[in-house]
């Protein structure tokens, strides 16, 4: 077993498996733009349903599921029902209390917590080395860890949904492992936090809020500085465009160029019936707008897992997979039409296994989902897309249409300067230099997310970990002597 | 004006005139236990109410009332209405945003704001030095700070009161200041927390949790450490106990003897009735424990303020008046009874200048209290008072009555876990010797409260300031150059 009191210290830990969840508001031309204000970002949520298909990981990792009760508001005392938070927890190495064996505690994002689990390889690899015990918790409304008794009654309204919160979340990590370590009279075992994306948000967070919880956090692809004016607005967009235009610059300019011709065929007479047959999409199209997302969805998240080997994180890619999204868009016979073009790249996402015969476009992206909820209410990213840089259509952040948008869709006002009060984040190096410790800021250059991330070193133990080819994370497991922390 | 970039490291600061402002829970011998669980301790913001007669330290200190619209509960997004927070500032002697004139800020207590500004003059004094304004935020639910449009509103049930909490209160700070200093363009301007007793709690949590916001607190008589089981719950009435006992052991044993005389007078019949001549009292005694908890609020208060010069925070009293008390106490002619003694001790504490003719007894004690509901729901400080160190009745806190009573008087269940799992204290050097700067702990070691404070320096940037002859804070402006920091 290494030696604990060095435990955290002595390693620099990047994630394998987990890896950069968020979705960026929709753009679109000009006439497409009341998407980014209408329809709050979407994430990974979604992807976390498909866990059934996962029974491989499922049987690789194994895990106890078990339930918690917690106060719906740690922050008041109004009378309201507890609810029952799930945990995954696997004790197969620890080390136990007399050994002060450690306890890796995943910060778990907005979704089902075993799809986290088994995408996050890393935490399990490393926790026999350490003697540790492993700990997924679920974020609230998330998964089966729902108030209210049920997903629907949970999903109700603004009422019901209020609870839904980043600090709320953080709350229940902290009641949860300080209870489990007193049952288990593991007070002396240091915690350890883990997260990738939001979750990794939350670890950086959970660390500065509760040093008396944990002694430190591996926060991965977190872009805790997405918010407010502390990076540009259009910093997103123009990572995932650099993606692309690294690979080629002809194919930049064709997804820059389609956009318009995609608005133009939609308009046309029967526009809608031939960009479903350009598209072969299963249901006839609605919206040109739909179609735009769901093109816009598969360039972000590309961006997210450009990794250089095969994966399937999200979905089945190869290797490099925008280099091989844009061998397809370049590589088309001449008389190619743009839009042809753009359809045999997208393949590339949506269908590399070749098993689709037809695509059905995204579920009701109106649907109540928890993270549009965070999204409309603290987790307030604005997003422009720069007439130059980006190959989305040129589109600035406008706060009002953001606000009408999520009054309209929750009946909710957002507090767009809440998170940076609480959490901070504005001059981030003046307010942690000397204060905070040991927290790992883990990025891939090539994530669109790294934009908002902790890039630098801080402080001698508050640093980052720059991978400058990386995709959100460096798939390798890497553990390197850091000697002066 | 001093030099900003040394603002907090160049001194330590010890508060004038803050002052401890707890009261613990009533004890009685064991026939008088009930008064224990079944009221919660009283606090300070009685003693607030007198601001009226302060006019002179009114007159001293100028300030401005201003008004700030605040979030009720700023960790969820249930649709609340907003209340109006009162904060009183003084811009006279500040150097303004392009000098980067520093923000002292002092954390209100459970009280009229302006009760702790007339009383805080040591920030009043400084402020010219480092050309700092000067803040004093009210405490959300107390002053004029109360929610739903009036304190009877506000103090209407659980439901209403349920927003009273310190974690709202620090939240309520922090967006505060955050606007101010952007309305002010002075977001590079430092921020100086300050504050005693609750207050002081405030502003070493304010510290921990919003680094970004402040960089750095003068927590003074702050016992943050008294939860669950960090020192023993004996602490506090063993220091009043002792700090009547290092003055005389006879009077420390006249008093420890007074509770059976007094119970065993009021089980008498007509009892009540000469408790009521013996102790001079407006009106005629209800019941013996009403007399137990007045003396006890006295010796407790007379321990927080043994100033050796005069001095006026509670009550107009003599320098050292534990000393004079005793003198009172053991100076009585022979054949004095001892509750005639008693009543010869308590009236230095109640009637030094000799105006009163009779005594009224504390107002409804069960009447609703903003510091009886935090006592009741987060800030549950568990208090003993053992056989052989106090000079009280016996006692054993007994979490169940407590919670019991609780549960009578708000229908609200306690949750003594909380406050350190959101803010630690269980093992404090360990969990912050890593973590953390600029905190000072200031504490006089005749204190009650002290024993519960953080008495030794936990790293080279968080330290103790101890004065060991001294009452809860050191009386005297101190400057030290601190050159480590």
């Amino acid at each position: 077993m290494a030696d604990l009191s060095l435990l955290f210290p002595i390693i620099i830990l990047i994630i394998t498996s987990t890896t950069i969840i968020f979705t960026p508001p929709t753009l679109a031309s000009q006439q497409l733009n009341h998407l980014s204000s209408n329809r709050a970002p979407r994430f990974l949520s979604k992807h976390s349903y498909s866990i059934k298909t996962q029974q491989e990981e499922q049987q690789r990792y194994k895990y106890e599921s078990k339930y918690f009760y917690q106060q719906l508001d740690h922050f008041s005392f109004l009378n309201l029902p507890k609810f029952s938070q799930r945990y995954l927890i696997n004790t197969d190495h620890w080390a136990g209390p007399e050994r002060r064996g450690p306890i890796f505690l995943y910060c778990g994002n907005e979704g089902d917590i075993e799809w986290f689990a088994v995408n996050t390889g890393f935490v399990w690899e490393i926790a026999p080395l350490f003697g540790a015990m492993v700990l997924f918790p679920e974020h609230r409304y998330y998964g089966e860890s729902v108030p209210f008794g049920s997903r629907e009654e949970a999903y109700k309204n603004a009422s019901t949904l209020s609870y839904l919160t980043a600090e709320q979340a953080l709350a229940d990590f902290a009641v949860l492992i300080t209870d489990l370590k007193r049952n288990l009279s593991a007070q002396a075992c240091p915690v350890v936090l883990f997260g990738g994306s939001y979750g990794g948000m939350l670890a950086a967070w959970m660390r500065l809020k509760y040093p008396h919880v944990a002694i430190g956090a591996l926060a991965s692809s977190a872009p805790i500085l997405q918010f407010e004016d502390i990076v540009p607005p259009e910093t997103f967009y123009n990572l995932v465009s650099n993606d692309f235009k690294r690979e080629s610059t002809s194919c930049f300019n064709t997804i820059k160029e389609s956009w318009d011709a995609l608005l133009s065929e939609g308009l046309k007479k029967n526009g809608l019936v031939q960009l479903t047959k350009t598209f072969h999409l299963c249901r006839e199209l609605k919206s040109t707008e739909d179609l735009a997302d769901w093109l816009d969805s598969a360039y972000s998240y590309l961006a997210m897992v450009d990794y250089p080997y095969p994966s399937a994180f999200m979905m089945p890619l190869p290797g490099y997979p925008i280099r091989e999204v844009c061998k397809r868009i370049d590589g088309c016979p001449n008389g190619t039409t743009i839009l042809e073009r753009i359809f045999e790249g997208i393949s590339v996402y949506y269908n590399y296994t070749g098993e689709l015969h037809c695509f059905e476009l995204d579920d009701d992206p109106h649907g109540l989902d928890g993270w549009n909820w965070q999204a409309c209410t603290e987790m307030v990213m604005p997003m422009s897309s720069s007439h130059d840089q980006s190959m989305y259509p040129t589109y600035d952040f406008n706060y009002s249409s953001f606000q009408e948008g999520c009054w309209e869709e929750f009946g909710v006002i957002p507090r767009p300067r809440w998170i940076t009060t609480e959490f901070g984040g504005q001059d981030i190096k003046t307010a942690l230099e000397t204060f905070g410790s040991n927290i790992i800021f883990s990025n891939g250059l090539l994530d669109p997310w790294s934009g908002g991330s902790v890039l630098q070193n801080i402080s001698e133990t508050i640093v980052a970990l720059v991978t400058e080819e990386g995709s959100p994370v460096n798939p390798k497991v890497i553990f390197r002597c850091y000697n002066n922390l």
